[in-house]
């Protein structure tokens, strides 16, 4: 572990997994519309969004997704995890009230440089409603003792 | 055009642009974070992220990508349009103050299944930020006609 109670590259294995739940509430919508500039009716307009399919207001995909972040950072690899690129597929909608889950998974590690791939899966009671990739850059015991040295 | 005043699949051409800039303020920093569940110290603690080699607090790179979702909301393909698919790769940080310019550019169009694909880009001044591809829905004069009649 690094200094921050983060993995390094050292402590990590293929499968190892940590998850995140967070419920999405009214209020995180509205916040997340106002840091986003993204204030589509389907998000802010419950009038609206009852006329769509969706029959009602749901949050914002990278809302939802953004919990991945929160995982990542916060869990595993957790702190000093430098973020290099995340892909997801937006599955099914997230409404106020539902509790996303992100769970993480270790998918491939390349030791030499410090990258780690992670399976990275946002689920609502038993549904998929986001589901991609992230690669990262993590810390490292022995870069750190070799700069030490 | 649709009802929602968003771009119909029909009148969508590779090479289209529209961008949708925004100022990532320490506030927006603390709204996502709330928001998303991720309060790392390298966004909140700007006594920690002094010691790192950021030099500083630095925005979520989630938040500052959020603002493609703004774009392809609010201006291209615009409102009606359904977030399938994002990829993103994080270059370089963002810091509060620093006022990010998201610019979508269509790619790729399959009229028959009204999906686009999007080059996406975030930029602060010359230095890209964020880049990546978006895939999205986007609806149909001929289907609109095609339900009425």
């Amino acid at each position: 572990m690094n200094e921050l109670n983060g993995y390094d590259v050292e402590d990590l294995q293929p499968g190892m997994s940590a998850a995140f739940s967070k419920t999405i509430t009214e209020a995180d919508i509205i916040l997340f519309a106002g840091a986003s500039g993204d204030n589509n009716a389907i998000h802010i307009n419950e009038e609206f969004a009852k006329t769509t399919p969706f029959g009602g207001r749901i949050a914002h995909g990278f809302l939802t997704a953004s919990t991945i972040s929160a995982a990542i950072a916060n869990r595993l690899p957790g702190p000093g995890t430098v973020y290099i690129s995340q892909g997801m597929n937006f599955l099914a909608p997230v409404r106020p009230g539902d509790t996303v889950q992100a769970t993480v998974t270790v998918k491939d590690i390349v030791p030499e440089r410090a990258r780690v791939t992670l399976r990275t899966v946002c689920t609502v009671g038993d549904t998929v409603v986001v589901e991609g990739e992230a690669i990262v850059k993590v810390t490292s015991a022995a870069r750190r003792l070799a700069k030490a040295s």
